[in-house]
């Protein structure tokens, strides 16, 4: 064996407290951003990434682009109103659009497990092959490895995606503003609660389905409507909750929300409800928020709304000063609580 | 549950012959060949995917990119000369140079098992930063998904990565003309014997370390002095074997190799030999060839011997016309037959 070559170095993250990763280290709350900040920033350290948005943004070859990953372990492959195979689209090309990117190109890498059913392969790649059509994204080139039995779940499917910026503006947290509104593009909590009733085996009152689907065009619409788009984020692991605490700590200002003004479906809070789950922490897979100047917030609104996936678009807070880098919530009771990130895991492998 | 869109659909990898995914599915021979050509390009088709290339040309901006990912799932995670961090970083940044860009910028998404060691997980990360700084490309965007325990084996990695294409050739299979030579860039066989002999607890006479490296100066270097590069590939997954009859099919062209001419170490030799391999389809990840006509290849096999990396470089067979398709290799006592694909599975998550 060659010398060890990290002899004498010491890995950052306090192993006393969590020697071995938890399934909240990929929640999606805090110990997924302390494993960001800790870990991956120190090491990989760069502007790009340093930025903590959904996707880098790049120069190459005189081009404007953006760049962006996830990986999907969600369990069931299949649940009401989705599948694996569109969340791994819709999730990246979601991603791109966040960045103000046109989503054009997709990689695909997939990893199976021996005995995985041929039917049910065929099945997620015609699925990815209809959203990416659906959200006028390409995939380009891809990857298939096998693990063998009992050293995976069926199948996971990594996307990565490249998009082109076709405008001036920085769109990341830290260009939010005093003055600023945030706009939520819809309901929230119903691909969390689909794919939770999906692999407990529950019946709920009525069927409720994933809201899994590309935003891009609303958000693109947006920005050609010449509006001054601060910052964008769609809404996946870690619910509204996270998305808003990560955009107040990056920007350092005050997001305020007001709970009355945040939509959910009433039999998605009745679920919530029983398993007690706060819809804003809960994943949504065709969410996103908005933040822009209070001027420009009817306007963009009325964009949204014009759009099948955001036409539910409503305003639900405003941002300010202080207290610096919080957000807090005005209950529907009148009291105002600070807002934090998900501490624990909610829902292991929502996407 | 909406209505199954796949009603009336049917697969068309033939059930009753591979009703599951086999390891043999995710080896690189024939199984993989097939899933590629019955499942993707069927679903996915388009030109940038049916090119069947380590990734895809595209135009972007203005710009000229290649686009290229896979997944890493060897075991172990530590072998002697290299590990997963560095393997996913190179397997990459290999795979855009053999399209001929310039590899820039790569994003990482981690499938971690839950109770992976953190120190662990810092291991690896703090290669793939080494090999990201000695490959000249910087990690850009990434994510994270921790797995419940016993739905993985530690630690998988996905990378996508991005190049910049500065020169007007095509680097494909389908450039290979009658008249090239077949160049190979050095001794081969050392990845696959090193992590079977980690994984296996083997000891042979000699240390055999993985010969994981980027190859992306010499490839590029190549393309910088002027010479007609038509195509390159990497040895990673099924070895030459497999990457010969890919070019040998998608040309059309018949190639002629010589055993006697390929080079490799008399350690790995014996390894392969004492547990049933041959080196000619045993994984490298610092190894490629390079097809281009014999007037050039005196300039590039000086060019090549001019990196460590492919200073072991020979020329070790010829592009002709007949018989159409087809490989062929001059054993070493004087005989000629065909070589194949792998038709099973040889190293199961050697990359």
């Amino acid at each position: 064996m060659a010398a060890d070559p990290f002899a004498g170095a010491v890995c950052p993250i306090p192993i006393s407290r969590y020697p071995e990763v938890q399934l909240a280290h990929g929640g999606g709350g805090r110990l997924t951003d302390q494993l960001i900040e800790d870990l991956f920033i120190p090491a990989f350290g760069n502007p790009a990434l340093g930025a903590r948005h959904d996707g880098a943004r790049l120069e190459l070859g005189g081009a404007r682009l953006a760049f962006s990953t996830d990986s999907y372990v969600v369990r069931p492959l299949f649940f009401p109103g989705s599948d694996i195979g569109a969340l791994a689209v819709n999730g990246t090309v979601n991603d791109l659009a966040m960045c103000g990117a046109r989503p054009k190109y997709l990689s695909c890498g997939f990893i199976i497990e021996e005995g995985l059913p041929m039917e049910t392969l065929w099945r997620v790649v015609q699925s990815m092959r209809r959203a990416a059509d659906a959200a006028g994204v390409t995939v380009v080139t891809g990857d298939t490895k096998v693990v063998d039995r009992g050293k995976g779940d069926g199948l996971y499917v990594n996307t990565a995606g490249v998009g082109l910026v076709e405008h001036p503006h920085v769109i990341a947290p830290m260009s939010v503003r005093d003055g600023d509104v945030v706009i939520v593009s819809g309901d929230l909590g119903r691909h969390g609660m689909a794919v939770m009733a999906a692999r407990e085996g529950l019946e709920f009152e009525s069927a409720i389905e994933s809201d899994c689907a590309p935003v891009a065009a609303p958000a693109l619409a947006l920005l050609d409507e010449g509006l001054a788009v601060h910052c964008m984020r769609d809404l996946t692991r870690g619910g509204l909750a996270s998305a808003m605490v990560e955009i107040a700590t990056a920007s350092g200002l005050h997001l305020h929300l007001d709970e009355r003004a945040i939509p959910v479906r009433e039999d998605v809070r009745g679920a919530c409800e029983v398993l007690g789950f706060d819809p804003c922490y809960v994943a949504n897979e065709g969410r996103f928020v908005v933040i822009l100047p209070a001027d420009d917030a009817d306007r963009a609104l009325a964009v949204l709304r014009g759009f099948e996936v955001s036409n539910g678009a409503v305003r639900i807070g405003t941002v300010d000063t202080t207290p610096a880098g919080l957000v807090t919530l005005r209950s529907s009771i009148g009291a105002t609580r600070v807002m934090d990130m998900l501490s624990g895991e909610q829902l292991p492998r929502i996407c």
